[in-house]
Parts: C-alpha cells; sequence; structure tokens
C-alpha cells in the first residue's frame, strides 16, 4: 500500500528492503570505553550501524567540535568488534579520503544540505550518502540536493528525515511524516527516521520513533549514550543505553504489524560481519 | 510505556482507553442519500462516530457553506440507522442547543480553538467537546483553550491534533505526532488525530492515519466521501469509501502492535446503539 | 509608487489617505485614573484613536480578562475628554449593541480573525471594523475573513497587519511587512501596523513602528501604559507613556519622507472632536 | 535612538557608520555587456558596491551555475571601471585564494551559513566577510555563525538580513525587520538588508527596501537586470535598472528622516576609486 523504492545496499547491508535498518550510538565518539559499549548494547537490540561524530557542526565555536580523525578510528574499532557498519557526518571535501577507510556511510548533516561543493565531492567519490534533510528546507529542495549527488554518477544515496523548524517549541524540531510517503514517492530512494534530533528530548523518542516506523521509514537513527547526563552534545535527547532496547522492541512490533521486520539483535560479543 | 490518560466517555463509548475511537464521513453533509451511504460504510469498517459538518467555517464567503440545521437532521438520521454517534463542528453559542438534540461529541474548529466565548458557553453546556487544535497555535495555547471549557465545569474535552502551518507545502499542514504524546503527558486528556486535514491528499492519509496511531492516538477522525470528486468541499482530502476499510484495517494492525484495539465493523444494517 | 488605497472614513476622520492615523493606549482599560492619563498623553503625542480592550480573549482562563461594559464606558469617558476615537475589541455578537455605544471602530482580534459568525454579525452591523490578520493566517486569508464583512453590506474595514508566528522567538511575532503592501495591492483597503504585538517587548517597538510607515502603513496600533510593569496583560511590550511621544515623531519624519504626515498633537486638555 | 554599532571598513568604504552604504547588481555574473551596464547604472544611482554572483548555489542542479572564475574577472573589471567595489558569493574554502584578488567583501550565503569549515577558513583570510542569515536559522544561529568567523581573528564582519521561511507564500521568504535591530543589540555588528531575496517579486522590493531603512539597517544589497525577464537566475524579483534610481532616491529620504544617508551617484563613467 506505501510506495516501493529501490533499495541501497550498504556493505552487505540492504536499506530500502522489507527488512528496517536501525542505526544507532551516541551524537559524538567520546572515548574509546564509551564508543565501545555503545556498540555492544546497539548490537545486542538489532542495530546493524553504528553511529557516532567525529567531526561536529556545531551551533557555536565554543562547544565540544568532536574528537576529528581519531574518532572515526575509535568509531571503526568499536563498529567491528561488533559487527556493526559505520555511519558518520562529512563535513568538508578533505575528510572524504578518510572516510573511506573509517565510515561505510557518509553522512550530510542537516546544516550542509545546500552545501553544493561538498554533495559534488561526494557524488564523485562512490561513498554511500545518508543526507539529511535540512531543517528549514521542503521536500522539493531536499530531493533536489539529493540530485547534486546523484546527477555525479553515485547511485547509493539515502534519505533521512529528522524534523524541520516550525513555531512549536515543546519539541526541538517537529517531524514531518508525510516527508517520508512524499520523498519516496516522488524520489523512489530510501528514507530513514531521526527521531532524536526531532524531539529534543528523550521523553518524545519512543512515539516519533514508532510514527516513523508507521509512515514507511526504510530505517531508524537514534542517539543512544550509556550516561546522557554527562554526554559532550545533545544528552538531553539520547536515549538511554538500558532503554534502547526496549524501545527497538516496540518498533519491531509496529514494523511487523506493516510487514516488514527488524533483525534480532547479535548475541553479544563480536562478529557478525567482517570489514 | 506511552502516558496513560483518563478517558471521556461519549454515550457508551469510552475514548482515552485500550481501544481506538474511529470517526468518520464527510466534510459537509451534502445529501441524505450521501451520508446515509457514508453511514453505511463506515460503521462496516468498524468506525463508531458519523462525522460531517452542518455550519462551515470556510475561508472564502462565496463557497459552499453548509446545510445547517437540516445537515445536523440528516447526521443523526443516518448515524441512528447504522449504530453510529455523532460528532460535528459547533461554530457559535446558538447553536448549542440545537446540538444536544443532534450532535454527541461538539467539535470546536480550528479556525475558532481560541473562541473563548464560544469556549466557555461549550463549558457551560456540559456537551463533550472535540477541541481540534488552532493550526497556527502551540500546544500549550490549545491545553489553555482546553481550561476554558474544563474550568466551566465540563471535565469531557477531547483533543484532536490535526496538523500546524509550516513552511512546507507538499502537505496542507504538518500532522504533529509529537504534540499527541506531550499533549497527553501535560493534560492527560484523550487526543484524537484527523490525518485528512494534514494531508491535504487522499494520497498521504493513509502514512499519517498510521503514524497517528503509532504515535499514542486515542483515535482517528478521518474525512470519506462516495465520490470525492463531487464533494462540495475538501474533495481533495477525502479517502474513497471504497478503500476505506483497508485503511483502518492497517491502522488495526499499528493499533494491535501496540497493545490497542480497533473493533471490528458492523454487520451491515442498523443497530448497535440506541440513540 | 505604492499602491494607492480607498480610505475608510471612522466619524470624521479618514484612514487610507495621505495622513497616518495613530491609535494608542493601553492593552487593557484598568483604571479610570490610567486611561484618562493615557489619553491625555497620546492626544498630545499626535493620536487621534485610544485604544483600550474591555473584553479580552486572553490564552488562559486564569489571567485578567478585561473590565467589560465598564471598561468601554471608561474608555469613552476618557477619549471624549480628550478629543479622540475609540478603537477596541469585540468578541462577541451580543457585544456589537453596546460597541455601537462606545466603541467607534471595532477590532476584531487576531484569534478571531476566522470567527465567521462575528465577521458576518459585523458585516450587517455597518460599524467600521479593524481586522487583525490571524497570526497564523495567510495573507490571502485575511483578505478572504474581510470579504465575509464586506458582503455582508459593510464597505468600512481596515486591515492590521499584527505579525505572523514564525520559528523566531527573539520576538513574540514576526511583522510581515511585505502584506501591508501586498494588501493593499490585493484588497484596496487600508492597512494599519501593530508593532506592539509583534515586537513583544518594548525595545523592538521603534523600529518596527518605522518599518510600519516605511512599508506604506496607513496608521499604527500602539501599546503604551504609564507603568508597563504594573500593567495587567502585555506590560513587556507596552511603551512608557514618557517616550510615547518621541516614537512617534520619529515615524512622523518616516512618513513626511514618504509625502505623507502624522498630524501634531493636541494641546493640553480638551477638546478636538465632539462625540 | 537606534542601536549604535561599530563600523567595518571594506577598503575605504566603512560600513555602519552614518552612511548607508548601497550594494547592486546582478544575480550573477552573465556576460561582459551586462556587468558593465550594470555596473554604471548602479554607481550612478549612488550604489558603493557592485554584486554578482560567480559560483552559484542553486537549488537544482540543472540550473545555471554561474561562470566561475571568469564571472569574476568580469565583476571586477566592471567594478575598477566606475569606481565600484565588489561583493560576490564564496562557496568553498579553495576559491578563497582568487577571492582576495577579484571581491572586495566576501559573501557567505544564507544555504552556507552554517558551513562551519567555510566560516573558519574565512576567519583565517582576514577577507571582510558578509554573512547572510540562513532562511531557517534563528538570529542567535546567525550570531553564533558569526563568531566562527570571528573567533579565528578576522574581525571584519558585516550581517545580512535577507528574510526567513514562514508560512506565508505571497513573498518568497518574510524579512524580520526586527532582526535587523536585535542583531545590531546583541552584536554590535553593521547589519545589511537584502529586500530582494525576500521579496522574491520585484513588486515588492520598494516597500521592503524602505522598511530595511526605517528599521536601522546599514545598507542594502539589492538584485537589479538591465532585463529581467531575459536574466538566468531570480529574474523575477530583480529591480529593472531604469527603475533602481527611483528606488534608491526613495531610501534616501528615508535615511535622511532618520538623520543618515545615501551619497549621491556618480557622473557617468570612471572612477572614484582605485583597487
Amino acid at each position: 500500500m506505501l510506495d516501493s523504492v529501490r533499495s541501497v545496499t550498504v556493505r552487505d547491508c540492504p536499506i530500502g528492503g522489507p527488512e528496517l535498518v536501525v542505526m544507532a550510538g551516541p551524537c559524538a565518539v567520546e572515548t574509546r570505553e564509551g564508543i565501545l559499549a555503545a556498540a555492544e548494547k546497539v548490537a545486542a537490540a538489532g542495530a546493524r550501524f553504528l553511529r557516532g561524530g567525529a567531526f561536529k557542526v556545531r551551533t557555536k565555536p565554543s562547544t565540544f567540535q568532536g574528537l576529528g580523525l581519531r574518532g572515526w578510528q575509535l568509531l571503526r574499532e568499536a563498529a567491528d568488534a561488533h559487527g556493526l557498519l559505520t555511519v558518520s557526518e562529512v563535513v568538508a571535501e578533505d575528510q572524504i579520503a578518510d572516510a573511506r577507510r573509517y565510515v561505510d556511510l557518509a553522512q550530510v548533516g542537516s546544516r550542509n544540505m545546500q552545501n553544493v561543493p561538498l554533495l559534488r565531492a561526494l557524488g564523485r567519490a562512490r561513498l554511500p550518502v545518508l543526507l539529511k534533510r535540512g531543517f528549514g528546507c521542503t521536500i522539493d529542495e531536499w530531493l533536489h540536493a539529493a540530485e547534486y549527488v546523484l546527477s555525479e554518477g553515485n547511485p547509493d544515496v539515502i534519505l533521512c528525515e529528522r524534523g524541520i523548524r516550525t513555531f512549536e517549541t515543546a519539541t526541538r524540531f517537529t517531524l514531518d511524516v508525510a516527508a517520508v510517503a512524499i520523498a519516496h514517492r516522488r524520489s523512489g530512494l530510501p528514507v530513514v527516521v531521526d527521531p532524536s534530533h526531532a524531539a529534543g528530548r528523550r521523553d518524545w523518542v519512543l512515539p516519533l520513533t514508532l510514527a516513523g516506523v508507521a509512515c514507511g521509514g526504510d530505517g531508524l537513527l537514534i542517539e543512544t549514550h550509556p550516561d546522557p547526563a554527562a554526554a559532550l552534545s545533545d544528552g538531553p535527547q539520547a536515549v538511554v543505553l538500558a532503554e534502547f532496547e526496549s524501545l527497538v522492541d516496540a518498533a519491531r512490533g509496529v514494523a511487523r504489524a506493516l510487514g516488514r521486520s527488524i533483525p534480532a539483535g547479535a548475541l553479544a560479543g563480536p562478529q557478525r560481519s567482517a570489514h
């Protein structure tokens, strides 16, 4: 009943098929221990991707800007240790060579959605791209941004709806669930939903996760943290790892009701896929 | 996992409990045949309420403004014939006496959410109220509007999220799914979701319906029409009656995944509840 | 160079001609002394209308809701004492008979812009109407609302731009200066600008006032209070009366640069026009 | 009465002082003849800067993307021929070396306002920066973006308000005139107003220009084109050159009313300032 999309395969993982893909982890890679702990937990809950920023685009220069290349190395190590793939934001063209070594899915952040030189460079790089919607951008502008990547010869674009800016301040952004269906229809590309940035507060991540699955999302991108109160960025919206598994379970139930699935978690310890 | 709410009972029908309540029918009552056909179909699909406007608040004076009292009489007749309750918009205080005879649940429309004299009058009237969110209003303003009804002694307020106005024009409004959870938490009142006005176009009603159930909605308010192309108002967003049953079936699946339910449809013909 | 509009005359005061009309006073009439002091000051600065709410539409029921009819009597008395006309909000049809005695220009508030029964009643009443733009409404919806008054036979509609709701929270609303020019072009009706509600904070009233004149506004509606810190409503956005005269002087300079004018203030004491 | 700001000097031209600076020219440099004609006209009307894009950030890849370096060379030639300075958008770090030769004021476009690597690079480059507000960004985010430039040691940042995205579609964006005053107060930086992108249509450029001056703008950035119907980008919002002089005259009148000025135009022909 929902529109069909062509699936994009990242390494061995198809996105856009019947199986929903969970991507989870902290906003930013902070420490080796932290990212290893996150990898173990999210893998156990059924995630296929470990997320974690190394080059952060923050609103103010005085806030934590990420660990840089060291962050990507730790992300890769933690992902490999638990059979996960990696997704992380690339903010400049000169990071692409490193990204190829450490990042399986290169995220273009909301603030960079219309950074045309970056989009073109990723189009030439043939690295799969997760294109977040600009929070002030229309669905059509988002799809036009995707064209900048596609038109350079890179067919592996996955869209990510993460909320738009509206007058409502009870949430950080307003998740535009219709955009998932509309982007599917107009582009045929897979669409992942990020409930965390839309919610801006842990309490609303669950309903937005379930809504994201219900409206046809092909995956979920969720911020988790072992101790959100101590997080260096976006702590308030991170789901406590201890509750992440039940969050994924609830999403799994909705997926099943729609004839889709979310795979069960890995048993503790390594090693589902090799890098 | 979702917040619990106190349920509001309209006649014999509790709203806010484990069973989701479907309210459906045309934007406006247009003809006796039309509303009878709609009642039969929506009852068959599992709806408990027949909706249909008689006193319309339209953007322009030159458009169809409804049948007035005759519309309510037809709505009541059709609902009674198929064991349904009625929900319809009340736009002025002097309609309340008639509403008591014909309308089980008095809707306050989005454009009237801050019509304080009307809210107060409905508060004194002790008629259950379905309070739609103003499309330009915050969640807190919506809950304050509910207080105007509650503070006059009427405890039977059901909220209805129907989309807010944003810069995105691909849909008529942007359904704010987080608002359902937030309104639950802050008010403890039941919240019904109207996917039709948010979508503005039939194609997006299904994903918004499912998202509305997934985020915790206690009911659905859906526009249906036997022949939307011929509708006198809001045709583009009305679901064809022939497809309504499968829409409700899909919603039922999601509700079940969340431990809730939508009752099966009535067998054709009268008469589940008496008026 | 700016579009010409037809002017609407309220008593002896044309609005929409070369002379800009200043309307000022407190958000709500609170005391006899207060409104008399306000009338004296605003008349001295060149205002032609005294504003002051008696029937307030407030977001919450627990806040000050106005003095009701007594407020209108005090407003009238104060206006008459200083040769001013009165402008005040009418929130329900049953207030129109009283409004005719006390109010020269009946304001429809932003929250009531689409209250169709009220618009129609004012259309039949032939009382000049100041129609504020709904803060969530488009220019076209605003002009359609005006049609509800006009189509009942009342040609005396003056529009009022007072800011729309956007994601920006530094001001209470975002003054849409282009809307003044667009409403002029599309409707030919005079447009008054309310910088106070847009600003939401005294500091930004001056630049918005000047912008409102520059973009072609035919008048200004400004909240003033002798002691804003003690105001029962909207204190933060009220201009201190002591500074009101210099605010009008600055507006006068901009008006003059555009070939228009704002009349000089009355000498202290009564009585320019009789009621 | 308005807040004072520190002025930023570009070559010999102070911005932020009593004299308002007009920047004008086509959206994109298209031909040598076109940009020379534009330079002559805008200089004659009193502009100090010639604008013209060479590296365009367009919504879609299939539209005109600018002449690149050749565009900057033509812009420089035309500006020099008429004693003008140049302002043009820089979209990537690797363009900065060339920008130093051809561009006096490096514009960061609305879509790049949060492109942190670019902001930092311009901070290190010590080229004066015109930072446009992101159309989906708050005033505070805009000022934080300015901090990225300032904190690298470049004090020469000029802000540019160009409209924000709202639900209103009658204009392309909604010019936020209060933002000029608020940015002045909070940052002390000069603020230039771009009425063209906000208007999106030639007809509304005049009222927005005047409002931009009235609310305290330190300059104007205006799109002009000898033949807008033939423009390769943004034609509908470009002011016909033949009308540009009267537009600046009107702005000059408002500036004078506020105790400021816009210099008279150069006599035809070269050469006020040398490069």
